[in-house]
């Protein structure tokens, strides 16, 4: 389960808005020991202006899933990561997450993303369907 | 943009569950004139069990979210639909849907789903990236 987390290039990210509605967007991550880190990969134009981040500010609880569509229904399958989710202010960490970004995506190695990181902790792990691989 | 959810064989819906913690899973839809339904492809044991249909009891908001990874970042899109869900209780709408559904996909057409189905409405789309086609 880990390893499909780990490996999969792509996940959606789930947070909620200060009045309630759910909000949704594909993200780029990278799974370190105890948490999930994620960066916008541009610069806001001021602090709090993108929503995802706005809404991790205002209601920590943040959801990644990770999944893959095929047209043999038996062989869905999906695991999702719910957590709390928080804006890295400090360097160190923010430097270790962009660190682990960079050799996963070789697209980040190239143009590091500028935005702020979201670090998700406290995970626990949901899964469904065709993942004993 | 309605051509590439209409054609998605799958979306990510996501809700909010009674205390304000973001809920998601990917499911199989279908794009109506002016909804989107989805069904439960499983019997509830009981009314309300399942967490995406009591989120929606409780908050009837929603969001579907379609989305293409590729490598070739200068390629990526997605599309978000937010509305309000609520679980379809009379059997014309019902039959309706379920038409959709299995005229979408052959797997539906084979097995029905015995489940609630769950009518998006009132959508307001939202798009970012490669999305002219």
């Amino acid at each position: 389960m880990r390893a499909r987390v780990r490996d999969a290039r792509v996940g959606r990210l789930a947070t909620v808005t200060a009045d309630g509605a759910p909000h949704m967007v594909p993200v780029c991550f990278a799974l370190l020991d105890a948490s999930i880190v994620t960066a916008v990969d541009n610069k806001p134009k001021r602090s709090g202006s993108l929503k995802r981040v706005a809404n991790i500010v205002a209601n920590g609880r943040a959801s990644l899933l990770v999944d893959e569509y095929t047209e043999d229904w038996d062989r869905l399958w999906w695991i999702r990561v719910d957590g709390l989710g928080r804006v890295v202010d400090d360097s160190n960490t923010r430097a270790a997450a962009l660190d682990e970004l960079m050799a996963k995506y070789q697209q980040y190695a190239r143009r590091p993303p500028p935005g702020p990181v979201i670090e998700l902790t406290e995970l626990r792990w949901s899964a469904w369907g065709d993942h004993q691989a």
